[in-house]
């Protein structure tokens, strides 16, 4: 089989997710978001739960390649400050040129709570983001112990969905309506290193 | 028309969304859940949003009930170690007698990503979390700053979906395997106020 139509049919099944949720992802939907002859999702993908897959293990990737670049290359965010202009940054993509893969990441999350396969299948990239926010922490010369590193994790994890639905009452209660205060104000709470 | 079936159709469409996600809410599988004739969920709630919108509005009703609970009883917890206990029992909840509600929150949320009378809806519910739980800091007299009770909320709300989906390198990486040290350190990363 063909790498990159598979590529592209799996793209396709996390745009079809993102667009139309998990209610809107069949063979057709895949088939037609690719530009490909009808069939030809159900060739490579042969199930509902193989679309699912899919859409997960390239998710998986995107990720990986995404926190590669963050912990990776470079020597990393030098201070507090330019962590958090480097989190508002990936907030910003969240609500942004990210939407797509974030929306269906959470359906996929979703999904998860009812399919043991792919809660196991997500666990690493879930798990990961811990690490990386704790390597991100000690680079700026901030305290990181796992107990901040999980209250950053979770709360920026917390914040995702609520940018995605841009609800603006949620918004303002969250401080999410300013990235770059939320970020700062957030990391001077969970490691008490700046002014607020 | 009825109210008692008209909550009983309710509870089935927030059933029916955690059990089936978005993708299985159809009027039959309400009609089903609710164990009513064929055509009534169709009776009440006409159309696809109709349903999603009852769902919804129950979904909130419930979770006014709880934050009330919460709020307004009795005098609040007196300390960090009781405010860390309630909250240790409301995520206890999440995974355990609540999970169907939470879950079924989630899907709307996710819907509500693609649906603007939706965000609108659940806009209030998620915004008094904020409120909530800058009354309930300073009620155990913790610092309650807007930042301080934000992060807090947001690492909340960023753990509800790791204890919906259970699973274990994640759950242990946010330290919810042990949700009573969890809401413990929790409190003391966002409030400095217990020794780590």
């Amino acid at each position: 089989m063909n790498q990159d139509r598979r590529d592209r049919l799996r793209d396709a099944a996390i745009a079809v997710l993102a667009q139309e949720g998990g209610r809107g992802l069949t063979h057709r939907a895949v088939d037609a978001a690719a530009a490909v002859p009808t069939g030809t999702a159900k060739n490579y993908f042969p199930t509902r739960d193989a679309l699912l897959r899919a859409a997960a293990e390239r998710c998986a990737e995107r990720y990986r390649v995404l926190a590669q670049a963050l912990a990776g290359a470079g020597p990393g965010p030098a201070d507090a400050a330019q962590l958090a202009a480097l989190l508002a940054g990936l907030l910003r993509d969240v609500a942004g040129p990210g939407r797509t893969r974030v929306l269906a990441y959470l359906e996929l999350q979703a999904e998860a709570a009812r399919r043991p396969w792919l809660a196991a299948l997500l666990d690493p990239v879930a798990a990961a983001d811990f690490t990386t926010h704790a390597y991100l922490l000690r680079a700026a010369g901030l305290p990181a112990e796992p107990a901040r590193a999980r209250a950053l994790t979770l709360a920026l994890h917390g914040a995702i969905p609520h940018l995605l639905t841009g609800a603006p009452a949620t918004l303002a209660a969250a401080g999410l309506d300013d990235l770059d205060r939320f970020t700062r104000e957030l990391l001077a709470s969970v490691c008490e290193e700046e002014d607020r």
